[in-house]
């Protein structure tokens, strides 16, 4: 019996959708270029029950099955393949418990990032993880690709966050990995094992997830170097200096100019890289750690430094880095890289990135969480690129890659492999280390219904 | 041929030790009670091509492998098997690279915890985790039990700070895992896989970690409660007072009075229980949590309370946690239990072991990382135990594993399963879960060779 006719004997016609229309706007993520499938339909979950059938009907009938939260991801991991049935979690979106005391939220996947920081915030609680897909991202799909964000500088990726979680497996059973205390070392880490693996391990359906105390307001230094060499005596100054801010920025002069392009905020002219950071240490240790960083930044050679005083002066520092994206994909549809490198690399990055853009005459954008040494170079493709222009764009891709890797890199800091980095990544790990993903998936997915294709071949 | 004729064909004799006397002591961890078989030999590895050659021989002749470093676990994961080869990994002890921009320490395996803290002190740099054994364990025996300490309450254990490793896998290969990066989700993250599997799915032969800069010396709390309800409204007050001390211990009426009764220092004259923290915030800020806490503590109707003014004050007031398992170790070798529960059941986990105590009358004194909710119930055996008494706290150890599962704990909070919590892990997983773990030993282990009969069945 066909997939779809198996799912409409257990479960209601209204969740079971093969309309064309509707499947296409389930089929992919937002990793442009990846190539996306025709699903046989889409199940739109209502409780970890629906899940269970779903992955029992896909293990009868041998049909892969694509787990998908938002659909925000960057890499194609939760592209539809052909056939295949796109299980959405988006309904799962209840928050089931929030713990003061033993500062953790039991969560469904489907609950988007901010919701979860805004119900926490009730209770005097802070949950870290800050993907700049925050307003729409779901937790599921940040445990999948183990996001991260702009404060993962001071406080880590999701991963860090993550304590237990209840999955259907690859058996079609409901388990429980993980935990809900602070400590815990009972058996393997699946839960870790289970973090970023993109669906393909297992589906998750429930998350306990730690939490810390609500935190001060933060304090903004921002400054802006004329030369890349003045920005990396500033990004590693801070480090020597003992340092961790919980934020350090770094966005490029096509990213400043591309700014002033559309809001002509001048802040091209002030200078050809601007550092952004925070502090959040308390009080007068705080001010001191701020007056620290400046001067870091001024012995640098900055020709602009200023201290943010109040809200306001943050948000016009800010301004630039929250305007970056939008004012990239003006000019078409963002392909945004993730490499990572050591921090003390990120001059050396970004000046092959300058090379790479020259090189392919492709036009390169860098945003930087700096202080992780991780790297968005966004590459716009306008609406009317030739065929040319795409070419030369995927080699661009191809060279960040090769020299994210020749600098002790990782072809992704936080938006995961999907179909985007599979190349890379096999580059990276080598052929061993392959072969134990191959061998750790045929363990927990003996049937190879679990997002297969994805991440490795 | 033999194993052991086969290790001397590709490595010197001096490293492959037959000698009875010899192979005892390498024979066993500090897990008490725990079986310990008779290894063929022990080889004490120079270096990974050592590693590689015992792992090699050992999947030829299907020989066990048992890894170790110092020998300090309490579970007995590091006990011999009947005809394995111990693998000593206590020559590899060189801290390979400290590099303080990166705050990273690349180590092998055999470097002991309070030498590499020692080492990277030196650059200004801070290595967290500090298991009560930090003076001998090893930081691969830290890695393979994913082992805590008093910090781990704000600072997490020892997977937070593990980016990478060097491993000979289950297929003899030597191969690099996770990064050197801050960020990554290159793949599954089989580095926090390896953490904790007590060296039954690989042998660690390198560790990249992370480090945080030096911290400023800690303030200490002290207070001292009559009743356990007290004490566990003090616990609790912390947490929702929004605080994350950097140390939260609790000594329990047996504990202070075993104290007493060997150093006279009159701490169980001054309540039953004895709460201590630390706060590590800087400057004003950390002065004012200190006194917030002291707040907590009256107002949950300390006895006793009061803040350390100087380093010579802190001494004093962690005496009696710095003797406590010396003055228990009076009494004979002491079993130490690990559960932990989450932190608002603290008070009623020790209320158990109090009714354990009575019920099997055998003698518990427990101390508390109260702020993570892990427990260690300490039962010293007097060397003339009778089998009688033996049977008893058998029975006491299996009573407190369960009132941990019941109260929605782990059986294991940082010590590990090894063979003495092998039962209580099988009740806490349940028998799906286990088989995850089966499936995943067998595709990264398939000869069956790493540390077999360890953690589960």
């Amino acid at each position: 019996m066909p997939v779809v006719s198996q799912l409409r004997e257990s479960l209601p016609a209204e969740i079971v959708i093969d309309d064309p229309d509707v499947l296409a706007t389930y089929a992919q993520d937002h990793g442009a270029w990846a190539r996306v499938g025709k699903p046989a339909c889409v199940v739109r979950a209502r409780g970890t029950a629906d899940v269970q059938a779903v992955v029992r009907a896909c293990i009868a009938t041998g049909t892969p099955v694509v787990a998908r939260g938002a659909g925000t991801g960057l890499s194609g991991g939760a592209n539809a393949t052909d056939g295949c049935v796109v299980l959405s979690l988006d309904r799962l979106d209840r928050v089931l418990a929030i713990d003061p005391v033993e500062r953790i939220a039991v969560v469904q996947p489907g609950v988007v990032n901010n919701d979860l920081r805004a119900a926490v915030a009730e209770h005097g609680l802070w949950y870290p993880p800050d993907p700049a897909s925050a307003a729409w991202s779901t937790i599921g799909g940040n445990v999948a690709t183990n996001a991260g964000g702009l404060c993962c500088v001071k406080y880590g990726v999701t991963r860090e966050y993550v304590l237990g979680m209840e999955v259907v497996n690859g058996l079609g059973e409901i388990v429980r990995l993980g935990r809900r205390t602070a400590k815990g070392v009972a058996g393997y880490d699946l839960t870790a094992l289970l973090v970023g693996s993109e669906g393909t391990l297992g589906i998750v359906t429930e998350v306990t997830l730690r939490l810390l105390p609500a935190r001060l307001p933060e304090i903004t230094v921002a400054a802006q170097f004329d030369t890349l060499g003045q920005a990396a005596d500033a990004i590693t100054g801070v480090a020597r200096a003992g340092i961790v801010p919980s934020v350090l920025e770094l966005l490029d002069a096509a990213t400043l100019k591309a700014v002033d392009d559309w809001k002509n905020l001048g802040v091209s002219a002030e200078g050809n890289y601007m550092l952004l950071a925070n502090t959040d240490v308390p009080g007068e240790s705080g001010q001191r750690e701020a007056a620290a960083m400046q001067r870091v930044f001024d012995d640098a050679g900055a020709g602009f430094s200023a201290i943010a005083g109040d809200q306001e002066e943050v948000d016009a520092l800010f301004a630039a880095r929250r305007l970056a994206y939008f004012a990239l994909e003006r000019h078409g549809p963002v392909i945004t890289e993730d490499v990572c490198v050591p921090k003390a690399k990120v001059p050396a990055m970004i000046r092959r990135l300058e090379e790479i853009s020259a090189e392919h005459d492709v036009y390169i954008a860098t945003l930087a969480h700096a202080g992780d040494g991780n790297l968005h170079p966004c590459m716009p493709m306008p609406p009317d690129a030739g065929e040319d222009l795409q070419k030369r764009a995927l080699a661009a891709f191809d060279d960040i890659i090769d020299a994210a890797i020749e600098l002790g890199g990782t072809v992704t800091g936080e938006h995961g492999v999907g179909l985007l980095k599979m190349a890379g990544l096999a580059k990276e790990l080598g052929p061993e280390v392959i072969a134990m993903h191959r061998a750790v998936k045929a363990a927990l997915d003996p049937h190879g219904i679990l997002n297969p294709g994805k991440i490795f071949t």
